[in-house]
């Protein structure tokens, strides 16, 4: 079978080589394209050292003329850069955009945490998303939006570790919806391969946890109020019955998120048994390929899905502070980025869902 | 003038051998006598290679008749095993134990928490403590119980951390008392030397993040709300008026503790503008030589206090999410139980309160 | 087609979990055993947690009974402890030991550094290795002696990265045997799950580096004269003619050697120029798809081969000191343990060699 | 008594934060002046905050006029950036310059590494260094030439740790110099504050180990031989007679030198028993204050010596190979850069040669 042809911008990124990194070994896609900006005419290996199969490609410019001929587009570029750059691509190509550009349906949020030109947003790449309910009352999920769709916004890294880790207790009720905290230790690759922040230095990142973007200005938060809302069975625009306070903590490693989430139970949650709520997560997430729920009391550790595109997930219930705790640990690069993008590409095209992907971790 | 004598116990744990690191370099003590268990016959510099000048001593047997006869006795030893042995100790010796056993006033908590014999509270060495107001509206602190005290329990690590962090909102009345979230992130350092356990070991350590003693378990929970009715000018029997998440996370280093605690703001809190919220922080620590609250959006590092007695300190407030956020970084092993300690028994002492004791940390 | 069922003895440790994981996602084999000792019982969930398509098996017992009955059994045992075990194994069965037991060629040489029982030895697992030359000329590798095989010795993980790294300068001449030294970073997955060392505790690893198994009694080291001797074009018996100073030094990372060799030049390699010597590197490995020469004046990064079963290879020619200099780096669990037994197995079964196995690295 | 005045420029950059660091608990310096390029105008507190109490210093331009007028100045300046400055300043200011400009003795070295003017070498600033003999066969060291010193050359870290380790193998003849070679395991905080590499960004250090200026190009060859030149008794002029492969390797720490040095043993070493050349060992840096010379068979580890002038040294026979293996770890920005300069000014000045500094690691 013919291969699809893949032209990757932002290739010498780490987001879009993580893009790089699993197309590379995928058997239905041939990466035909790279883009970058500072590294146009340079050969792919100096950038990308770990995926020798394509060392020797050559970066070309980010032109729509050179994106265009493909029949996947990835856009890996910095947030605000790809919606205007879309508008030019080849309407038949399978466009998906890992930055923030398309994944916002209600203009007020863009304006109030982005700010600049609104792009329309397109069909959300997280096939794990509950977004109703079904007739016999089984969940309806983001993935059935997904086939034969030709553009294709990936989500956030840690929108979606928060999202996967409490979207079971807010599709159940088991949580007051306006007091949810999100506390996320990150690796360094979540911050970009941005030279201008010292603090990104490996010599000042060793040993050390320092908070960033807290307070609520986040550009993540947004994006997770409108997930919520929707496991909710609400719409995007009754986003803002959501309160959340999200503080993202920069840690000694590359990849890696985890994510603890809290909110206060309501009556009906806190009148369920632990094992009662446990089975809630277990049934959220059955026959979900990526998504691994814990046995009672084993707390996810980000080592175990380095590489992968699993998402560890757990749910405790602390009685003494009446709040119900969940946690999810991803690779942001890749179940955060590129592998769930490849899972959406997957479903859009019809091909098996986890073609080319892995659920393993390269663990310890 | 001569220098007090010093013993240590648990000489060859993590918390003893940083109270030794510190004792080697103070002008006012000599360490002369380390004592352990298995460890019982060896040199010293077998365990602590990084304090040259004590390589000689030979560890001792932890009993009472080894440990008595000098002037400092310091208990390094785990939860539940300082009670009965101190009270086998020469009552004109200064004793600070770093353990949980005398650091609870109500037996209830210690029920709840701990179980097993109780045992009586002693002063609690937390120098900067809050515990209630002077005639003038000034702070009353805990630093004027220390002069002369023979008997002082070291608070724990997590506690000191959060603690500081918050305790200014709540004497203040800033806050909420009844949803504080407190997520940690802590290096290994405070897990102990304890060979048990295979997710200790560093191949599973590095690149990971995961959470423990989740859930309302962690055993420092009473400690904090004991400290926290105390700053609100409480008493210890009305710690229940408090309610704690707390979540502690590894994240890969040694030392380092990065509390990010947060609590809905009151309406005293929400009416008050962020700058008039940091100048109470400010106005907390004024004058308290090893408490650094940074300037205005300025977020501590653990980086920046390792190996030091210091806690850097922040408050932010998310007007979106109605929440105050308080953040504090501090050295688990000294500004979190050594060096706290010997702050203390310099107070109990009547020497120089940072004799011997280091507000800089090793950075980078 | 039927896949071919394995058994994983030592399958808790971290060189039998390795060997899961890759087996776990490999199209012609299917894990139907695991076995260990202290965890007999467990669900394999609870100690490879990474895995979780495997993780409802149950540990069983590390018997002959238990292992026979499947068409592989990979052993990954203490050294030592698989030479009586292997005895008892179906003589049909493709056994490979990932221990030293059956590397060894020359008795002697195991009475000098190992010790007790000597084994008789097993086809090496090492297929790139040169054993010797064709009647053109060329390269004739370990490869050829593998097919069909059904008991094989799988290299050490340091043997192999300094042997890759050195083999085409001692094939060609370009060195003196005599006088080679070898350092090596390595991670602390290397030295096992090993809770009896407090060295490899996450909290004394984190920011250190020490060397260990110093001065020329490391066991790995008769292993890698071998090597050499047959790169060489000589015996086993010869290995005597080649003299090794070998230092790992622990660093702070999970996986990954970088291998740092260096020989004095001979004559013969002082004459070349840099580009002919780095052509001999290119010449020595092309064609061997796990084997990356790095382009000139790039060196090898670790992070580039994490997760991978590739090697990054580069030579350097230092004409003031007249020292050929040869890097390569490995990731010791993948590369240099269960990768290349998989890769073997591969070879012995007549399946594609390269599959199941990847050459990307997890980076960044 | 007044403390000494001091300035330092580059005051932003690793070096200079070190000893900023030293000098802000030196009870004989006062720092009066920081400056700097990029940060003129910033309050040191927005570098520098591990240092509270200088954090109101304000970062001024790095001219003459800034600099004269204090009583000591130290240069932390990049390469070639001191020498034209240092001809401008006060010539009854005691200067230190940390970089290279000063420390070789031949215009040859210089040009053969570094090229552009050569300047005129100070006197060198590591006091342990063996220079001669004195009438009774003791060791003549550079402490001796320190004193009353108006104009001192700091060395190199990497330098630093390779001449610790070896100097008194070649003291006293026990290796052959025409082979040595060194590999050291380097934290990032030698590469400095440096944005432009993309390869010292945190998120591509983790877990990784990579060389770099491999192959005898790195300018801290010429000094070393220097330095070993003088150990053996001869001058600059015959460091020719040593030849070095130097490979430094980037392992993912902040600080720390683990240098691993080795050479042939000449026959009058290989003579000796192991006994007797640690003796010598310990006879070389006996009533060396920050000189830990180990026990027989411990190792060092470079966490031992974080945040400290100490250096922890061992020697090691490798029969087998008939080499000499001499490891030291030092922090590279304490011993190896501002902890030496301060004792050299120490010495200097007349003060305790001690002062100021600490012997004592940060250790776990």
């Amino acid at each position: 079978m013919a291969k699809y042809t893949v032209a990757v911008a932002g290739a010498t990124g780490y987001a879009g080589g993580e893009a790089l990194r699993i197309l590379a070994a995928h058997p239905a896609f041939e990466v035909t394209c790279v883009a970058g900006h500072s590294s146009v005419g340079d050969r792919l290996g100096r950038h990308m050292p770990h995926i020798p199969q394509l060392a020797d490609l050559v970066v070309e410019d980010t032109t729509p003329e050179v994106l265009n001929g493909h029949d996947v587009i990835i856009l890996a570029l910095p947030h605000g850069a790809s919606g205007a750059l879309a508008a030019q691509l080849d309407p038949d190509a399978v466009v998906i955009d890992l930055g923030a550009d398309h994944r916002l349906e209600e203009r007020s949020a863009w304006d109030a945490y982005y700010g600049g030109d609104f792009y329309e947003h397109w069909a959300y790449g997280m096939p794990e998303l509950i977004i109703g309910r079904d007739a016999e009352g089984g969940y309806v999920r983001q993935r059935g939006v997904l086939p034969g769709s030709r553009r294709i916004a990936g989500p956030g890294c840690n929108v979606t570790a928060v999202t996967l880790a409490l979207q079971p207790a807010v599709a159940e009720g088991l949580v007051e919806t306006t007091d949810i905290v999100a506390d996320l230790v990150v690796g360094y690759s979540g911050a970009g391969k941005n030279l201008k922040r010292a603090n990104l230095l490996a010599a000042e990142a060793f040993g050390s946890a320092v908070p960033y973007s807290v307070g609520g200005t986040h550009r993540h938060i947004p994006e997770i109020l409108q997930n919520l809302a929707h496991a909710a069975g609400l719409t995007a625009a009754d986003a803002d019955r959501f309160t959340l306070g999200f503080t993202p903590i920069l840690a000694p490693m590359s990849r890696g998120i985890l994510a603890s989430v809290s909110a206060r139970l309501t009556d009906r949650g806190a009148a369920m048994s632990d094992a009662d709520i446990h089975a809630i997560w277990e049934r959220a997430y059955a026959g979900q390929e990526f998504m691994v729920v814990l046995p009672e009391g084993v707390l996810p550790a980000t080592q175990n899905i380095i590489g992968s595109n699993a998402a560890h997930l757990q749910v405790v219930v602390d009685r003494k502070a009446n709040r119900l705790l969940a946690f999810a640990a991803i690779d942001n690069l890749n179940r955060g980025t590129a592998g769930q993008a490849v899972q959406s590409l997957n479903i859009a095209l019809g091909l098996p869902e986890d073609q080319g992907l892995t659920k393993i971790g390269v663990a310890p």
